[in-house]
């Protein structure tokens, strides 16, 4: 909606940039009290993130488990105060500002690198470099799976990542993001936080690779733009969702932003800034603010993109209720399969009783497998091309 | 040299494809009799291999262990008996015919997949998809570091590979092929066959890799060809060795080409051909002979090619006597570095006695680094982006 001069001059809500500061902010703060971690990286990718978050992820913080939610994966997960001060600045419940304070403590949510729990927006457990991204296909597969079997109306939703150029050396990541373009799962956008810096100095140090052609290579939709262009990364966004591919955006971003002596540089990557570096930073963000503090102005603005897609999740979930397939979808969600199974499993034993033959476990085992299948519609399996060999063809089924 | 239309009318000695033949005999006969192996891939890219070994490859069958020879890797492991045939073909004396009337059995040399015997011509153990290829760049940096150490007249020599899509697909390839690419390891030439074929069926159903940009995304020479033409072959590798990029050539291969039904199919990818469809195979490729029979002038003309670069081992020979290096080259080949590392480890010990204080593992290991790096020039080493953590350079220095 355009809005009017007069709007625009009495709209006193914080911009973008305002907003990312305050990831930038908690960043440097946490990993400042911690003595420990990687402020470089959020102080980096806080734009796109913002751009992300406030005008393109589906989700609720009040219901952080919607299941047609879309999936933000943090591959670089060294980064992981990019995604704890998303989650506290959007307004889930478990990411305290004490959880921040306790970034990298024990028993804290704020593990040096994300650990797995949907109940407070954390999708996936990242770190060892290439898991994230690598699970994304995963992730767009089981999306792809699901929508075929219950539709639209239930399932329709995207998987988000944001990777380093440490995921896209690890050879699982040829693995993945080849499958991912051979399957044409084009609900993966991947941010590809292209800074150019890597620990030991200059990515150009120990890497060459032309990674659009690589990523075109793969039948992958590949874009560069400015990271810290808002209009240039909402754009890019845009477009991913609208071709037939997965999606790589390559975010030229400076490293450790706004950092008085370190910015674009590897001394921003893995270590705390230090105080003086901080204040700096600071003042050149305009941040006025003291440790861990958010002015009001700015989290109420953060609070309301955290909802900004309540709506859906509230007509999604009366649709559900309407639905004809309401427990199927349930059940399947819940992944409890063993009433399915059991019969299938009781009557398979039986016959191989009755049958008192001796067999190789590979065929007993496509024998099961023969059964289970048609049974249980949560199973998805196959063989690396050894179908022959295993007994274990391809299902689902195209 | 043009050859004058008379000279070529009375030369008789066998032409490639005859040659190439009897690759495609033995391998059939082999694997028939062992009743377990893979026949299509020899059959495949018999062509690929006759021209790479009687127009380039340098080596002395005689001499198995040349320091300076060429380094042949066959990263297609399953295609062993494509090897193998070679080198009894060539006269390798260990490879004798009844090793490969013994395919596949307990205490042959010929097992299932390759294993590393270089008296016998064999360089590197393959068969895991993905080994072979990405042990090249090893090979071939190795080479240049030696090169650098002794110079041309002891070290100059290239490593050829023959790679299926199966390493291709492995993720270590990306790790490896970049790596090679980001080095401008030029001296490796890599044949891919290219026969759209694998296990389950065509590579299409689980592939679809553009290969060519994605190796020139790591800044690889790429060329494609038909790998029954024996000029483009010879083309090809010639034009490889010009670039100073790493190169992949695409060889659009039949697998188990000259078979009546199995040819482009997967049927000829893991089994034997059978009785009839291996004496189709023949009939097909011309070739009259029993199992294991190769007539005469084909077995000269193969010998003939396995000492071709006989006089290039005898000169290199004379250089290295000649040579005031001949003693730390010959040292440097045995990899007996116990001397030199002896009175280094016993200084830096008495120095932490010495010392008598307490440190991380990882610094006193960054001090023996330190001086051992000077005094061992077999050390290669470093870290994988992660100096400032592990103390652990890289070296040798460029």
């Amino acid at each position: 909606m355009a809005q009017t001069a007069s709007a625009a001059q009495h709209d006193t809500s914080p911009d973008l940039k305002t907003m990312a500061n305050a990831i930038r902010a908690l960043a440097m703060d946490a990993v400042e009290k911690a003595n420990s971690g990687h402020p470089g990286m959020p102080m980096g990718m806080a734009d796109v993130a913002t751009v992300l978050f406030t005008k393109f992820m589906k989700f609720d913080h009040a219901h952080p488990e919607w299941p047609d939610r879309d999936r933000f994966i943090l591959s670089a997960g060294h980064g992981s105060m990019l995604q704890y001060a998303l989650l506290y600045l959007l307004g889930y419940e478990k990411m305290t500002l004490d959880q921040l304070k306790n970034f990298r403590q024990l028993h804290s949510l704020t593990a040096g690198h994300p650990e797995v729990m949907p109940s407070a927006g954390i999708e996936m457990t990242t770190g060892p470099l290439g898991q994230g991204i690598s699970t994304a296909p995963g992730f767009a597969l089981a999306e792809r799976i699901l929508n075929a079997r219950f539709g639209d109306d239930l399932v329709d939703h995207w998987t988000y990542v944001i990777a380093s150029d440490g995921d896209l050396m690890e050879g699982i990541s040829h693995e993945a993001c080849a499958l991912a373009g051979h399957l044409k799962l084009s609900r993966i956008i991947v941010m590809y936080d292209d800074n150019g810096i890597s620990i030991d100095g200059p990515t150009s140090l120990s890497y060459s690779d032309d990674v659009t052609k690589r990523f075109e290579s793969y039948h992958w939709d590949v874009q560069s733009i400015d990271g810290h262009d808002f209009a240039a990364i909402e754009r890019a966004i845009a477009h991913a969702k609208t071709t037939d591919k997965p999606s790589l955006i390559r975010c030229k971003t400076k490293i450790g932003y706004g950092a008085p002596t370190k910015e674009n540089s590897s001394s921003s990557h893995g270590s705390p800034l230090g105080a003086a570096e901080l204040e700096g930073a600071k003042k050149n963000l305009g941040w006025t603010h003291g440790a861990f503090e958010i002015p009001e102005d700015v989290l109420n603005a953060w609070r309301m993109a955290g909802c900004r897609s309540a709506g859906m999740c509230e007509e999604w979930t009366a649709r559900l209720h309407k639905s004809t397939r309401h427990d199927e979808f349930l059940a399947a969600m819940a992944g409890d399969v063993s009433k399915v199974i059991a019969p299938v499993v009781r009557d398979v034993k039986k016959q191989f009783v009755a049958d008192n033959k001796a067999a190789a476990t590979r065929k007993t085992s496509g024998q099961v497998l023969e059964k289970l299948v048609p049974a249980v519609k949560e199973l998805v399996g196959g063989s690396a091309d050894l179908t022959g060999s295993v007994l274990t063809p391809a299902w689902p089924r195209s």
